[in-house]
């Protein structure tokens, strides 16, 4: 836990908060769920959890750390008997280095055990815990999901899933469950739909999991995706859907397809990689470039870049070169050793390079701090001419709904024009896709028309969900200041009073 | 250091069998040398090693694991002061888990300390230790690089590096040594010159490293490659190149461009990528195939599927997803989880796949097993057909230079033929590589024009090198088996004498 | 945590579950409290935990082991700034190894943070835990202590001390409690007063402690016992005492001064030592021996060893020696190696026993398998008679007030009468202290006339606190057995009707 | 490891430098040797080493810290099967933190592999060593027993016995041995027989050991003393005895009767506790005190202070008591919380104490400054007077022969007679015991008859076996004394001729 490193890093990249598993009726119930979660990584990798039923008790094991580094000891999956699992992956540092905050959450209820796992981000959740302290609910983690559980155990619902409705009534913002309690497994997904969870089955194994690469890899079927608004509850005597929410037009969070997911998953029937290849195809038609060479920013740019190599006919090729081994503890830059985060991840590689006008194709731009790297390490190694091409529209908003992103006013798109953001990186030309050019990547004809199915607030600040520990945190910062300059003002008025 | 997992794991991979790294006169040694083992990673996960001289002392760490996890925590990297550091990657578990066997090896000589660090393989090492413990040296690690100290320690020689060309004359093998005295920092490749080392610039001090790819992480200078049979001796006063051993024909591993080295790495004048590429182009040329789609077995599959694509006008994509979280550590199948292992580090992407025909480009095959599941992973996700393309001759042959490989016996293309191997793995076609089209791919005419510079002994059974001990343990073994056909043969002549 | 050993353990004492310390206004508030918590180590070897209060933020450690083996490292105590701070041992596994049950247990009420360190036992938590978990409730632990927090938090009062005196009121049993708050600590005590907990003053900062002798090795000045039912609230402005609860006669734990409590502390204004050497001092008069040497089991039967032989004027020896190594986590035997438990922690010195007379001193005999092997031991080391001498009666029941006692069947006391015992133990004679002896050795004239000041439940069964949780479950047993009987009745009749 | 603490420690005595124990021929063989260690574990609680052959091959285990913390877990003890076994306990932190330092040390020799624990010290180990490594010999450890093994694998002897006599031929100093090859087990003690060595049985299998303490926790039968100078060859064929060294005046160390051995162990025929007992007696008989209380420091001052009572008819009571959970590793004091160091360990029982003239008895003084510090805490806990009574004479010299003892100067007895001692620790009065007294307390008539048995040099400065390294060292240092005068007269004549 020790994070005191000599090593620069960097990491400009939005986040992941979480993935979520769970299967309700195999044997090898807790080993699926790691497998599950294995195929998961990529949506977070601080820490993962597991809690299974075995008919009588409920086991946990949590973990900081990566799902191979932890849950294949044979110790720790001996420790989680039983037929049923649901398991979390989580991003997010929020609370320190605490195996309270790891996932999933657990409670012994009056009527029995319950474990939850969440992907979102509960936009209500201050507000809500608030009003439970006020009534006596004592808060163990710092996790927003554990609003849930208190809700739940609050509740006057009779039966279990009366008083999760209950709960998830009360709440705002994203999310994605998996649940377990000692007869049940739920899955639950906001009425906008903003996070992914898809259903799936194993030789007659209800499945729930984030993507559907967590289907493949342990050769599960696909069923279908659990629909936004739609409470999924699943018994040894088979399964219920339920649509107990006020509706709403749906709003699934399209930067799961320009970077989140997993190029192999099929998410709302496409294909991610389909998706990111035809993004670059729209790149290449919007924004082409005269090079002789299209690079791919690996590994996230490497779609878009087949996409745009196709299209334009310029020939794709390897020219930076990425170091899976990197570890992701490497933080304090040392001082004699500077600028040389990029390079723990990236290579440029000279011989494929030296002498090419360059398209270079990533998928975002956060902070621009990597692209003012990866742009000077490219024409280090001979690169005669760059030409930035991005694979979404700039990023000028931060996401409240269960992604990692840095205040507004981080973000480097939200400060500077376009010119100016090639200017900062030191390319001869930058371009991002269009807004419309996403929306046809993902098969609508334009923004327009696909405005109703996408939430799209990390390039356009239209929020779809209400920010409401947000708004109050910005009002009561606003008060202050205007409090602040009242008392200036009037002290400024004392002194002239006095003067005069 | 338990290694008692859950998880279903399979790595059908040859393995290189270290990385070195030096630096004389820096401020930051251990800290570049960090750096430089981490961009060496792929040459050794196991542990990894630093020693670094302050003027007056050597301190050492040796921890298992990856560099990014050991060698970047502060308490760590202050415990290594001093402007000259050697360090080195290691793969092999021989000798089990001890810290006794992670280099750079140490000795306290009569003379002062001396450190080691050895990429390659000793091929009499067993003779040579019988000899040194029968006149009483005691050795502590089951390494072969420790002959080489206890060599030193027993030299008659004066100065050190009387010593050390004294001891490495003893030897026979591969061997790329860097090495660390009080006074010296010493650079050796043997004769054969079967490993890479190369010289390289940083402000002035001087670094040796086994590829190029750890002079770029850190901004050195690439100077040129250590010739084979050449010792380099860096004092403060400047370096000195030495060629004290007998004279032989060079012999430069021909695998380290098929998969050992780092596509960014150059070699020997050549790009390792640019030679993958080549080497795919040569494989389109002599083996094509009519398909819809080349997908390369990533990573090490990619530039050669480039170069397929390329030369063939058929179009490349990404049918096969590589999770890069996977751990190094997914030993013993559980019963019921069968046949995982390839899914825990790739999954086939069906969106891309289904209905294609499809050119699989691998770069080797060992022994057999993973390109079975690959080749049935990819069949599961719709391909209509699957044309196989090696990007190396069939590798047939042990390596005993420095490479882990299994026995001869368990090499499936020394058991089979290319069409018995075809129906093995259950593709449609199935080609490798000519021996002349790798020649080509390095730049040769042919193989008979270029022998003399390459060991191709994985591919031909051509050993350049004497292999002392394994001859001596083939010897004991036929004669064992002879002793005992003696043996059976005089019981059976007793048995019809005593019938008679 | 790993507890599987191959060595043989055994410890066959009543132990306390606790020790508690707060201190409130010194710089070096959690050092004071770890070596506060040192001197209390004998109440409690588990586990141990810090809570302290900086001005602005509550920081907690809590860990497994000593005190002396986890807050002694500056890394630790580093994050345990401030200058309050509240600390605790814990005794108990009960809950398995999770860090959640070490206390100080801590809450973000709504009103700011509260810690609390807890010394006793609940004798209705259970209930009280059922109510609150039914209005909602979430308990994290499975610490009896949780169910206070939950109380305050729920409680409706206004300050903070009215909801605690609330919380307080509800519940039964056995506490001696040091809390933290944001603005005060507070001490607190049972109407019984069953657990010590005294008040101390070091350079003016307020000291709570469960014994003197943790006011001893901070230099701290003893004040004053905290009274059987008060409630001291502590500030900057200075401290309150307060009588909020129902009164009740004093129970004090008389074996604190048979076992429990530390010698050099001083207890309700007896020395703890002075009180054991008068006990052995009426255990010679009571049930004299004729004998060559007294020797005691050490260290517990030393003190009342003594007073035995200064009154009988048998020399006192040494006979048998402890090892004071002895690890506390020697659990399953080894088929191989019986019986060695004993001789793990203390060996029979044959040189002193050889052909004596002994007599034999411990403070209590719980199972009376350890008397067993320790009688073995110096038989076996040569001494011609062995007279055990018992320094307190036969313990015949459970306590249900903080001590961890096997359940009743399990008390030799409880199934043998002391003939019985000393056959059992092997011994030429057994005697143990009468319980007039008992109250005349801590200065009452007999039981009669010091019953109203002291709890002697495990002597005689009467215990002075209702026992809720305990005789619930009882009552559940009775009504599932007579219901068992019942239907075993009605199938009998059931059997005969039909028979007939 | 990290040894960074914030609490006050203190330790002021002289500390055995190693325990060993072997066992030849039992099923049990790794346990019964953890179990012989933990009975020694006063000989050394830095770590503790086994090695133990199964009849194909060694198994060695070594661990920083507590027997009973690492030798206790069954997976430690199934890596050591076989039916012998050699273990030993280490003391020493020389050479760091390194595991290399543990003994058994190992060695593979051109024969076969051989083990070695050595309690004692070598005195030529640093010219011998030089002496090796100039013929090329490699050291691993900087402990002195590593000599042995680089002694015995460079002997031309034939036989493994006749190359260990070698071995030991060329060194001096003390040692106690005890060895494992594939063949035999081995026990040896130097001529002088500084350090104990006893020879057990088990239901048949041979036992060595430091103290028949490590017999008596095994239940083996004590056999009889190694002698020594005597050689004893275990093997599967019975034992024999050698004295291949030449002879030596005895001289066994006198300090293990007065502080070192386990009070439970007899040694040359004497039991420890009996011989500290007549010490007390011998004290109280040489100097006696006018006082109502004869009080030890405890433990180790506790035999003699019964002695001291029994003889002077004072009575004897437990006026210090010794916290034993007090961990090994308190080392930096913090500013604020001085002298705590002894109140750690032990604290005053002022209810015994107040009022009173006090005899308090210790086994002997190092520094002073643990003496200071008790008699302060002595004294605050209101006794009148303080009369001190060490249980041996004034400790002046350093010991070479395996004890860690500061150097001659930190010797508080070297710097300051009884007198100025008295002064310093602020006694009414101090006494030791006589040299005359010493020798009688072990049954010899005075020193003069019975110097011929014992070594005294910690009180007398009379060593027994030459200090080849020490006085190497010496004259060393003396050179360059008398160096750097001759060159200060040099510079300070050529300044008068100047001058002049």
């Amino acid at each position: 836990m020790n994070r005191e490193t000599f090593w620069p890093g960097d990491d400009d990249k939005l986040h992941e908060e979480c993935g979520v598993f769970g299967v309700f009726g195999h044997q090898d119930a807790a080993k699926l769920t790691a497998l599950g979660l294995h195929a998961l990584q990529h949506r977070g990798q601080e820490g993962a959890g597991i809690v299974s039923f075995d008919g009588a008790r409920f086991h946990a094991e949590r973990h900081f750390g990566l799902v191979g580094d932890n849950f294949t000891r044979r110790a720790v999956m001996d420790r989680l008997p039983g037929h049923r699992a649901v398991g979390h992956n989580r991003y997010s540092t929020h609370g320190g280095p605490s195996d309270r905050n790891i996932q999933p959450l657990f409670a012994e209820f009056a009527g029995g055990g319950f474990a939850v796992a969440h992907n979102g981000n509960i936009t209500n959740a201050q507000a809500v815990q608030e009003r439970l302290q006020e009534r006596g609910s004592i808060f163990q983690s710092t996790s927003d999901t554990e609003v849930i559980l208190h809700l739940i155990a609050t509740s006057r619902g009779l039966r279990l899933a009366d008083r999760i409705i209950d709960a998830l009534s009360e709440i705002e913002g994203a999310w994605s469950l998996v649940c377990l309690s000692s007869k049940k497994m739920i899955g639950a997904r906001d009425p906008h739909g903003v996070r992914p969870l898809v259903l799936g089955d194993l030789e007659g194994a209800p499945i729930l999991a984030s993507e559907t690469c967590a289907l493949d890899i342990i050769g599960a079927r696909f069923v279908r995706d659990v629909e936004p608004g739609e409470m999924i509850i699943i018994t040894p005597g088979g399964m219920e859907s339920l649509r107990p929410f006020a509706p709403a037009k749906p709003h699934f969070c399209i930067f799961e397809y320009v970077y989140f997911s997993r190029p192999d998953s099929v998410i709302g029937g496409r294909g991610v990689h389909a998706v990111r290849k035809r993004i670059g195809a729209e790149l290449a038609r919007e924004k082409p470039a005269i090079a002789d060479l299209v690079v791919p920013v690996p590994d996230s740019g490497t779609p878009a870049a087949i996409g745009f190599a196709e299209l334009s006919g310029i020939p794709f090729d390897l020219g930076i070169i990425r170091n899976h081994y990197v570890g992701r503890t490497f933080i304090e830059p040392s001082e004699a050793i500077r600028d040389m985060g990029v390079k723990l991840k990236h290579n440029a590689n000279r011989a494929v390079l030296a002498g090419k006008r360059v398209v270079l194709v990533d998928d975002s731009i956060v902070r621009g701090t990597t692209s003012l790297k990866i742009v000077k390490m490219v024409r280090d190694a001979g690169a005669s001419e760059v030409h930035m091409r991005i694979a979404s529209p700039p990023t000028t908003h931060s996401c409240f709904y269960g992604v990692d992103t840095p205040e507004r006013s981080k973000l480097i798109a939200s400060r500077m024009s376009v010119r100016e953001m090639a200017d900062y990186i030191k390319v001869d030309s930058l371009e991002f896709l269009t807004m419309d050019g996403l929306y046809r990547a993902v098969g609508e004809e334009s923004r327009a028309s696909g405005s109703g199915r996408f939430c799209d607030a990390c390039f356009t600040g239209d929020y779809p969900i209400r920010l409401v520990d947000f708004e109050r945190k910005t009002a009561l910062e606003d008060e202050e200041r205007v409090a602040a300059r009242t008392a200036e003002n009037l002290v400024e008025l004392a002194r002239i009073a006095k003067a005069g």
